[in-house]
């Protein structure tokens, strides 16, 4: 079975050797042993865990169409409106343990971005990437590989087009194309969980290209430990220690690292490229790799809004506040909110249509109105979670003042709330709420949620573009008897 | 083919001789002939109208299952989730001709309710109102027959159950069980396009009964014309003549009429009788109800939504704003209120289930949360379509005065705006504006919008009953490391 | 007493001879004789009788420092943030008699306009329009004048200046300077209540404009009977004959008429006249006009509010549900947004300075704030009244159908709520609801709230102007540590 | 002079010997030297700066009425609208040196209110409090003393009153009543500032009070090392070692610590005590106290969102994004925000009355209605922040990676923006951006906004207790011709 448990990944991170890794002004020695990465390691386990869950195994895994062997549906290419919606679940579902932030959603979108893309360009011009590709997904299947995206552009002065930059290496680069493969030069910005992934994926994501501007047009995959490229990290938010009261939830899991990704000349032999200078095509793949990555972050933000809700719930029965009216009010928009969000998820699914490469590919139009919706609605979730609270979620002094022998008696005499209830109870119930909204973590996860997958600002244009707005005005017209 | 023409149907009224309809204080003799009714039979025409038309035909047709025979779609029963996304698709479809309101979205859902609720009652009792139900759908699609629905009690005292009224009639109930049929007395509220459907459905939809309250337990079906029934009615909104400039579209067509239908002592014979007394029924078969209107509901202001985002488009063309930020900001927000609408109706067919007795059944959960949403951003989106054309929508003279040469000629110069288009078409997209956000036929819609299915005071209840909060909670113990 | 009771205006109007006054096609003979312009002469004497209320006389009326005798607050140029603040007052005071519309409004802020910018030109140019002025405010406090506003160009291709429209009489310009006054042409849209004002004040408001266009910087008061203009009227909205039970507040009062007023050569003498080719002060004269109509905008909105809060409370006590906890919710949002905007004006008042001429300017940012918020939680509004009410707000049958004996039994019987209301009152309730949301005057109450006074659109880009960016620009990069 | 500097004031602190003050699990031994409480102090101090500013001093301070020297105006009384006014404009002035928190808001707002209650307690009972308090303000103005307010119990079960708690201590106490003084005991939740103030000011705020609960009505000043009082402290948020790139402002100053204040039977002589007993001035105090701080909380609030604006234009400016629609459209937004949460204060103050004490009352329903809406605006402008600065505010690596060589050079490399521009700029207005939306800090505030002066579920309570809806009842009944 090609489904590895939690220490065959960690075993696989071990056995990887990148060279340059930085992280808060140090050389990193060995990822494995650096606690900055150590609760994104966990995250990403956790992902793997669910796949041998007797209750979630029927969920997180399935025979593979392309292997013949049982996967992880991590790694599964969809094949199939069923196929979107079971991974829709998925996401959802990982929620039990945990979100955000597991990172194991990215592996399949590249792939199935890459599968497509490769097809199409193939297509038109009689090249072989999709074989790569094809032989490249075979191998991420049968040894369940992590795929680490490396996609953004530092860009430099957004006005520009990478062809107009002062510094040509503001978008990564062809810089020579050789028998055996290219170099290429240029940097990626927040790379989430780049080191310790298996398998980056290089796509050009930022901006669709021109003619003069094919050495942009580029993408490949290769081995995180690939000479030349370096690391600059920045650590998982929250403390790096565990902290059981004070940051129950993210002193354990939940964040990732990002990495500012420095390709120095980086030689890729010619098997791991996919595309090698059709600019046209840069447009089409970031619609496509839009398209599904919004399914996903549409689920994932749901089932954030899940554990929103469950918190809010949570401190007010600890409150004795269940039964307010105020509070009933807050429930019921935080559930809409999760609701909306995913019900974007699923309609983005079900509008899309099996690309003739054989992956479903999904509508981007609903994905990228629940990306927007749900990143803006987030501080509403937030508000909702600290009123219900208290301004004890924040106020309250900390896991050592509780552990003092002198203050701590104190403290649980004073913080008693309902009396069929222990304090330990509401303390911890507040905990959570300081930690999902207004800790490290809390604005890790806030900026996460506006700006992964692309910020509002890019998406709303998308989704002016992505409407059938002709078709509207000419209603418009018919109820306005206007003759066409 | 069962797939009525509009002429067929409307044959059909003058069949029909409904006896106690009154309208505006006056009796109607004839329902056809009446002006109040007529745009809304108009309107019901338009969907018999898109069944015969060569590009629609594929999706507003199929053949039945349970005919074996070509039906209209509004008549079909969903089998499985394909036949549910079909079904959303023809309602949001129908804007191309009409939004709002063709009313035929009511037969289906009536039909699928009783089809399921009949089922599990006999399951329960051993009835055979299952067998009765089936009988009149197929005669339903054999004969494409609209039904009406009449569903919401008066309810009088909103703080006591039927039981507890001063008067017994402001719930409607049995008064006498005879051998070949039950005697029903009570009333009706805004029973939509009643005096010109074909058959009514009539189901307890206003509170969950006790069993002191079995005589409030009843469902049937019978047709318009019973006897001892009386419609007391509401007109269409908007103008009964024809208004080509100044009301284009609600002159036309758009609204619906409705009654107060007065059931004085009516013989219900048992054959179209599905629940009598089966008071712990009613509950489920408002969720039941509740959740397949929703869908329809959520796919229609979607539609609406369309032609929203359209004339928005058409107005800001006409001024020669179209390119101006803030208009592109507008036209966004209403697209992405209509895609959040229509991903809940998505979501609620997606998230359902094969009911055992063949009938595809709806989440109700992702349908309320659209609904709320929908019902409480129209707001926005007139906002927005009434800033884009600016006071003139509702401050311009009439198509009187531009009709009258004196003042016509002088308004044709002053209406002039770019230099490209016709004046005429600045007046036509303004005007369209007013009907659709400033006129009579506009305060319906506004109404019908947030009441329709279901004021969002109850939905929202609904939506946290429908919501597994402590799944929710358990998640939020987890991470705030509370032991269960 | 220089404060002219009720019947005094309407008797000044029957002395005026305005020769082109159109509406709904026909010439109208007699101006106080038209049913379609009666509601608004109505509206506008409830605010002449509010002076002659012995309750409200304190506040509505006071001795006027220019003609030192007792005037109407209407007519009072405000000399000090006391009288900036009473006048706030009066507006909000004004919705125990109406809201909207007395219109009384707009003679101080026109006066006050052009008291001020003729000031200031004077200062540059050595001009006497100043006196002119003068001269005319005491005629209108003297005799308790209605000035009309007469400021909207129609603007043709908004893409375009003054000068360069294909035809250049879209914006009203002057076409001769004779030695005893000026010849103008153009039109104005959509000017409130003019044939049934006393003055109009005509001044340029529609754009800034450059050098070559100093024909379009004109600005004058002139009589309603002037020669040469034409009135082409759109009445007041709702029914023109009483509507006891169906349209209880527009059937009486509440709406204005609009008037597209043409000026086909029309004489100006020069006493009149108070701008002449300054096209550099119209910049200016926008945003002091704007400022002053602001304040009076919100003050208005904020009473509006306060009928909403009353209606929906009345509605919920009628039907039983007054003490729901989401009618509660409803209620507060509702008073929050009357508050907010009423705070915007008092603000716009406190934070405004004396002017050099004596009267005291308001601060137009917060007043544009104010105004947009208003307009854009009008719909918010609409919304909560609706959803207290129900559908039967909307699809209850009619006046008429009330009246008629046999129905009306019937649904007396049915409308019946709370045993200890009569169902009059609930009937009563539910058609103000209809009235203020749901009816053609609640559509003309929607589009005037949005675009009085400026668009939100154009108001916004005021914001913008109008806010020291670059003094938050300093903390922030101080807060960075970013040397300036 | 009775205006402190700040070296005066820190000198004070050295005066101090709090003998049980805790933090982060220890003892504190010198509250001046703990780097816990560092940036809190030097916040103060910032305010004491801003009285010895030229720029600033005429508003800054004043002529006392009380003691006839020039004093700071936190300490100030006012006496006058204008008073009222200038304060106002104080608290959105601080926020040219920092926002937030000065905490010096708090004295003269617990004086006003130890003022006025007092007066009114003489008044009823003939007791002596008045004069009591009269003399420990001329104190604080003489000695430019710090307030710290002492307010908020602990509360247990929220569902029950002080006098049904199991544990009796749970609400703040009189335990025993003596010929010198009381005896108290209970605790106070979220103290902030307390330890490095001057005087705690300790009154009951938790909830009115019923006869037999007399004892919970205590109202005292007291000198903050008073002998048995436990502060068991939470440190400011964000590092408490200087940072100068990554937390550029939070590093510096901005937040306070707070102290869960314990009073473990601590003595209070009578000649600071301002009541005792009288349980019926509770309800009244709260809402005293509640409009006064609001006026101050919306005028800070308002200068927080300054700061948001001037971070979101900085940033664009970086990013070379300034003219984007979007980011036009998302400055306007916030502005709006903060015109509207000032405009609420300024309201709040103009529609206040002097009190028979002498001292101005503001209004408190405009003042809680502009703290609900910053309140829940709050997340708004954060969402606008974040996504003008893009993940890079969040994933960008830290200042040791900047200042590292090897990275160093590749960071500034890569991060470069516009030409001309340094790369500098942009990654301080990138941590900016992190520091005020996504950092402890951050989380810090957020909490502090929504929960500061109370909950805004309580508010909404005031709101509508404060609103008169029946005058607005009446209003609709009117307009519904239903006769009273």
């Amino acid at each position: 079975m090609a489904v590895r448990t939690r220490a065959e990944y960690i075993e696989s991170l071990r056995q990887q050797h990148p060279q340059q890794v930085y992280l808060n002004g140090k050389k990193v020695e060995s990822v494995l042993d650096e606690p900055g990465f150590k609760k994104g390691i966990e995250s990403i386990a956790l992902a793997f865990d669910i796949c041998h869950d007797p209750k979630y195994q029927e969920l997180a895994t399935l025979d593979s169409p392309l292997i013949g062997e049982r996967i992880s549906r991590w790694n599964h290419l969809n094949q199939s409106l069923e196929d979107a919606l079971l991974r829709n679940q998925l996401m959802r579902t990982m929620g039990d343990y945990l979100v955000p932030c597991c990172y194991r959603c990215m592996t399949a979108a590249e792939a199935m971005a890459a599968w497509i893309i490769s097809y199409d360009i193939d297509k038109k011009y009689g090249t072989s990437y999709h074989q790569r590709v094809v032989k490249i997904v075979k191998e991420v299947q049968k040894n369940d590989l992590v795929i680490g995206a490396s996609l953004v552009d530092p860009k430099g002065d957004r006005s520009l087009p990478p062809s107009k930059q002062p510094d040509p290496d503001l978008f990564l680069h062809i810089v020579e194309r050789r028998k055996d493969g290219i170099i290429v030069k240029g940097a990626r910005a927040h790379d989430t969980a780049a080191p310790y992934t298996n398998l980056l994926c290089v796509m050009p994501m930022s901006r669709p290209l021109r003619e003069n501007e094919k050495d942009y047009a580029v993408a490949f995959f290769t081995p995180v430990d690939t000479e030349g490229i370096t690391y600059v990290c920045r650590a998982a938010p929250g403390p790096h220690e565990d902290s059981d009261i004070e940051h129950p939830f993210s002193s354990r899991y939940g964040g990732q690292a990002h990495a500012y990704t420095i390709y120095d000349n980086v030689f890729i032999p010619w098997e791991r490229v996919f595309m090698c200078g059709e600019y046209e095509f840069v447009g089409q793949l970031m619609n496509l790799h839009g398209a599904l990555d919004m399914v996903d972050v549409c689920s994932c933000h749901a089932a954030g809004m899940d554990l929103a809700a469950g918190a809010l719930a949570l401190v007010a029965d600890c409150n004795g506040t269940a039964k307010a009216p105020h509070i009933r009010e807050y429930l019921i928009n935080v559930i809409s909110n999760a609701e909306i969000t995913y019900s974007c998820a699923i309609a983005s699914a079900v509008r899309g249509y099996r690309h003739e490469s054989g992956v479903w590919s999904p509508n981007p139009l609903p994905g990228e109105v629940g990306k927007v919706f749900s990143a803006s609605h987030l501080g509403q979730n937030r508000y909702y979670m600290q009123e219900a609270a208290g301004g004890s979620a924040r106020t309250m002094p900390q896991e050592a003042d509780l552990k003092n022998p002198v203050t701590g008696e104190l403290l649980y005499k004073y913080l008693k709330g309902r009396a069929d209830l222990p304090a330990e109870h509401r303390i911890r119930a507040l905990k959570l709420i300081q930690d999902l909204t207004a800790s490290d973590f809390a604005g890790w996860h806030h900026a996460m949620c506006i700006c992964e997958g692309g910020a509002p600002g890019g998406l709303r244009l998308g989704i002016l573009g992505g409407y059938d707005l002709d078709k509207s005005k000419t209603k418009a017209k018919r109820a306005a008897r206007i003759a066409e």
